[in-house]
């Protein structure tokens, strides 16, 4: 098993994360390593559900804070090993999210009697469907373990905070045709043809702009992916056109369903199947916890456009905001990297207000 | 293993062909059944290649007429096992092309002193990329066993001669795109949303219908598949759209394929890559072998529009044409089957042509 030396400059510590890799699904390895770091660790009592990791402190504080970040990454795109370069760590998952997997086990390393109880979660299949996502089976299996008065996600935030977040809604457009051999085509009717409206109409359409608090949303409609064949010389009866949505927190799931059904004339597609669908957060500036950490920052928050699991400790009654280094618009890119400076920032101003 | 009994009725031998499946690549257990049941027969000599068998008499007449049939199928759509309704044989690959072998391994069984020396062909991989056709292969590795002095396939043609065949050009439209997070789907360029106009361009088309020795060659361009997908938050940076162009024998494939290219917009796309493409045969009505089978039969030639393995003999120097039970315009679709009444009819005219 590969060994995390905490103790290691936080640089040193993100690049031995991402040269563990651990698409959603495989963390185990990843998860094997945290655990056994943490569990070295005396003021912390470590406890594990598949690939999610928690350790807590347990020095009976007024308060207690949640720092959470999830192990998970989209698949590779030739963006392996990590680099170091121009004071950026370049590599798969750099920016989304194991700088903010490092500062946060820096911080669990080093703060060995804080001001207020800790709960650090590491946790699996953040970057998948819903139903996989190791924060919603602690709230399923055990609750208790995601109790706080107030969450930090460390996903990227360029060091800043970003407030509340978008819903996701993700959906199959199903075209269908009539099968037929290719040579005589015109005896069945090409459901790839068919979808050429649906894609166009993706292609065509302007997402809005919400103003929530003060804060722009910008929603997305995304197709995915899209599948259609059946054989090299054989008409295809079905496409599937899989659509993501990013949707302003002020529609409901629904309303977002409503709305992405209502862009596509109802005669240009033969099913619409909602497969994933989690709701945003409102910013929620004016709750006290989000407050404090704001004003002890001393920068302006700015909207998270990306879903985090914001959403999910907004439903569980946690408030809870983003902090944490990296671009968040290099996010899933083959070149995503996060700034030594922001790392290091993070660190230092999340250090002084925990401890 | 199965074994095949010949000299049951053709309806029979067609449905015991039928439910013996076999997909392209998984010609195997066909192939043994056939082969075993041929074997069987004094007058004949076999040999196999792979999945592909073939059967000769060697009465040292001096002519020799080639028989072939392919045993593959497309993949199976819910029309296992067969079924006789309504003097028609459903099931997968009833029509293209287990009748037409049905008939082939009667006449191989009841034709023990043909008037001409005759080569049986039941070969493999015919619905698939070119490469891996038995013919191919055995045209490759052993020439000498498809001599002939005429070819008749027995692909689905309903009863009646279909002369010559278009050609095949199979390719791949590569759109690319910049992948990034769909939360900020503005910072990439979506792939799928770009191959709209691909698919658009193909349901826009009206391909040509052209007119040789008197037959119309109706040619036909269709997507036959289409890929996309990098994750389910990810815009994909590529988008591939397989098309499969059926084109009138007197284009050569490379006339089909800068035909084809320039269709499209350039800007468009960003690789068109040939991935497959087979010739046409020009119908020929004017050789003698043709005629004289024409003759007998007492029926006006059509055009066939698929692509078959006639091209092939073409290329060897045979004269070859399409004679077979089931309606073209079935093959590869859930519903094919053929009529017992055009089982029986070729059954009788060739067997009577051939003795």
């Amino acid at each position: 098993m590969t060994s995390l030396d905490l103790t290691a400059d936080v640089v040193a510590l993100t690049r031995a994360l991402v040269d563990l890799p651990s698409e959603s699904g495989a963390e185990g390895p990843l998860a094997d390593a945290v655990e056994s770091a943490l569990a070295a660790l005396p003021h912390l009592t470590v406890e594990r559900l598949g690939h999610t990791v928690v350790a807590r402190t347990e020095f009976g504080r007024p308060e207690r804070v949640l720092v959470a970040g999830h192990l998970d990454t989209v698949p590779a795109a030739g963006n392996l090993p990590s680099r170091l370069e121009q004071d950026r760590v370049y590599g798969l998952g750099a920016c989304d999210m194991k700088g903010g997997v490092a500062v946060a086990l820096r911080l669990a390393a080093q703060l060995t009697a804080p001001a207020r109880d800790i709960t650090y979660v590491f946790y699996e299949c953040e970057e998948v469907e819903g139903e996989r996502n190791g924060l919603l089976r602690l709230a399923t299996h055990r609750p208790a373990l995601l109790a706080a008065d107030f969450a930090i996600l460390m996903e990227p935030s360029d060091a800043g905070v970003e407030a509340g977040c978008q819903g996701v809604l993700q959906a199959d457009l199903v075209v269908r045709g009539t099968r037929a051999h290719t040579a005589r085509a015109w005896t069945g009717v090409n459901a790839a043809h068919r979808a050429a409206a649906i894609l166009q109409r993706l292609a065509d359409h302007t997402p809005e702009r919400v103003l929530i608090d003060g804060l722009e949303y910008r929603e997305g409609l995304s197709a995915v992916a899209v599948r259609a064949g059946v054989a090299g010389n054989v008409v295809p009866d079905e496409c599937v056109i899989t659509v993501n949505a990013r949707f302003a927190p002020h529609r409901s799931p629904k309303e977002a369903e409503d709305y992405v059904r209502g862009l596509f004339d109802p005669a240009s597609y033969d099913d619409f199947v909602v497969t994933d669908a989690a709701p945003g957060a409102l910013p929620g500036l004016d709750r006290p916890a989000v407050a404090s950490l704001i004003s002890f920052l001393g920068a302006a928050p700015r909207p998270k456009l990306g879903w985090t699991d914001v959403a999910r400790f907004t439903e569980l009654g946690v408030p809870a905001l983003n902090f944490g280094p990296g671009d968040p618009t290099l996010a899933h890119t083959a070149g995503e990297f996060v700034p030594v400076a922001q790392l290091r920032e993070c660190e230092r101003t999340l250090g002084e207000w925990l401890r």
